[in-house]
């Protein structure tokens, strides 16, 4: 079993591996400076690489080796940068990783543009699957994909949808629908099948990776809540309270509508309702302090230690027919990973 | 010979099939309404279809049938919806095809993910030419389609990098090498090579339409240009004017730069060096009228005229292997419908 230091050396040596290798896959001679520059921008800022090394270590655990899965791998952490890009360009952010989001620094036309580009290298990345497992594997690999943009884009339409239409009536399990759309498919359920397709030579039962994947996820977006909310911005790259600032409706919003006292919740129904201009920091970090009064950083703890808890489970489920190996265990070893991270 | 209303009827035709297929290749169980909605707008405007028409037409020509080439007629078309989305956006667009471009109706983030989603479902429509026409020539089609779309992020960056460099400098020579990359692969050279590849099953010589589509798609787009700067709006449905004020660089942009007096060469700088907000109609219709003295709109014509005559030649040796046909026919009778278009 890995240890939390262990989980952290593992993520980075598969995160490493990958973005070794994407440069092979971008192109070659260069292009526009104003097209280059703005795509190779959010690719030096160091993320996790979770998606990449998910997806490279469960390829290994289902018995291929890491090259099997690498156009995937470099596929999922480009398309990932792709969103980054664009979401930032949704939300109006301001930073990233530490510095100041694409559209802060290249205008947003330019930074527009990259987005697609990294979206049209993924796939470019993803099509050489091909030269490695042949054309049946490649096409199931290539639906995959498929289908999951299609999750991804639905559920950015709702998260801005809720935003939009000053949804105040959201419970937990509509929170959970949401994300399992707007981050689960991309983030680890895709990885997983994607990597357990190429590692099995298309002979797993992918089925149980649903499940897994979804919790695995939930577990992984609950904390970044957290994360975005108790963060000083520092180590967690993003502008403090950006969630709030934006209007997210994260778990803990939506515990707090329940929780709050009426006219602390009428006051929070304010904050909400406003427009992303009108919202102060101060204001934010008011509403936060609410959160904390009324236990929502806490119920959301307990709430993904809950995933987590069950992600043990689906876990052996997805990987019952895979022996022990240090992949498989990294993979395991990623479920308390999730909550506990501090970055 | 196609005649100009029997090009425009027969342009309407293939237009039709394509429009009529596409709501096949959407998602069926609707979705979310703040994706379903602005991603059926721009589809329920009516563009003129040439990209799907000449991807249609051309399979014909080469001996398939309209179903051969559908998956690659509609993917192609929403494609280009998808770029006409993010395009409008980055330019900030007010009008598009008569009505509010989409970000003006739904809003930035909502529009920037309708256009993502076009681009997902014009792959996912892409891959069902596999059904119809194998993996070996669907992945060939593939090929052709990522190509595509690395031509057209470069053109699109480098478009937009012309101003924010506030490129003065510019050569004929040099818009030809930018519209190459940003409307040529797309709008003419894609539909043609994918639409001989399906029709031939593989077996055409696809080389000929690089030249052919080039000057086809240059016509086309210097057309497009002209009708920008002299259409009222009502027929042509952007708002007037609309490239001077957005600072592209058209040929007659490039044109006026070169011919005009030194006074007014410096008053015409001064307008392009304006950011977008600085730039005022009543400016932009003067650098309109000083480009009329110049005849910088006569140059444009004619510049557009000696490559349509080039492109009969293009045509000839690209389709010397076809029979004549109608699809035939109607390709070749595009040359002289790109540059007397009204609309």
């Amino acid at each position: 079993m890995s240890t939390r230091l262990g989980v952290e050396a593992d993520l980075r040596r598969y995160a490493d591996l990958c973005r070794a290798a994407i440069p092979g896959y971008l192109p070659e001679a260069g292009g526009p400076v104003h097209l280059v520059d703005p795509v190779a921008d959010y690719l030096g800022r160091p993320g996790k690489g979770l998606r990449p090394a998910l997806c490279l270590a469960t390829c290994e655990a289902f018995g291929g080796s890491l090259e099997d899965a690498l156009p995937s791998a470099v596929a999922i952490e480009l398309l990932h940068t792709a969103f980054l890009v664009h979401d930032d360009l949704a939300d109006g952010s301001e930073l990233r990783r530490g510095a100041p989001t694409l559209h802060r620094r290249y205008g947003l036309p330019l930074a527009l543009n990259a987005g697609d580009a990294l979206a049209v290298y993924a796939l470019a990345a993803l099509r050489r699957t091909r030269d490695r497992l042949g054309p049946a594997l490649a096409e199931r690999i290539a639906a995959e994909f498929e289908f999951m943009a299609r999750q991804t884009v639905e559920g950015q339409a709702l998260d801005l949808g809720w935003r939009i239409d000053n949804r105040l009536d959201l419970q937990p399990s509509d929170y959970l629908d949401l994300i399992m759309k707007k981050t689960c498919w991309y983030t680890t359920i895709l990885p997983l099948r994607a990597g357990a397709i190429a590692g099995s030579r298309g002979r797993a039962d992918i089925e149980p990776m649903i499940r897994f994947g979804f919790l695995l996820g939930a577990a992984f977006q609950i904390q970044d809540d957290i994360l975005n909310q108790v963060a000083d911005g520092g180590a967690y790259g993003k502008e403090p309270l950006g969630d709030l600032l934006e209007g997210k409706r994260t778990l803990m919003v939506i515990h707090v509508l329940a929780a709050a006292q009426p006219d602390d919740r009428a006051r929070i129904e304010r904050f909400l309702a406003a427009s992303r201009p009108e919202r102060t920091y101060d204001e934010a970090a008011w509403v936060a302090r609410c959160m904390d009064d009324c236990g929502s950083v806490g119920f959301a703890r307990a709430f993904a230690a809950g995933i987590a808890s069950d992600a043990e489970s689906a876990f052996a489920a997805a990987f019952a027919a895979v022996p022990a190996s240090p992949a498989r265990d990294f993979v395991r070893a990623l479920i308390p990973f999730m909550v506990e991270r501090t970055w």
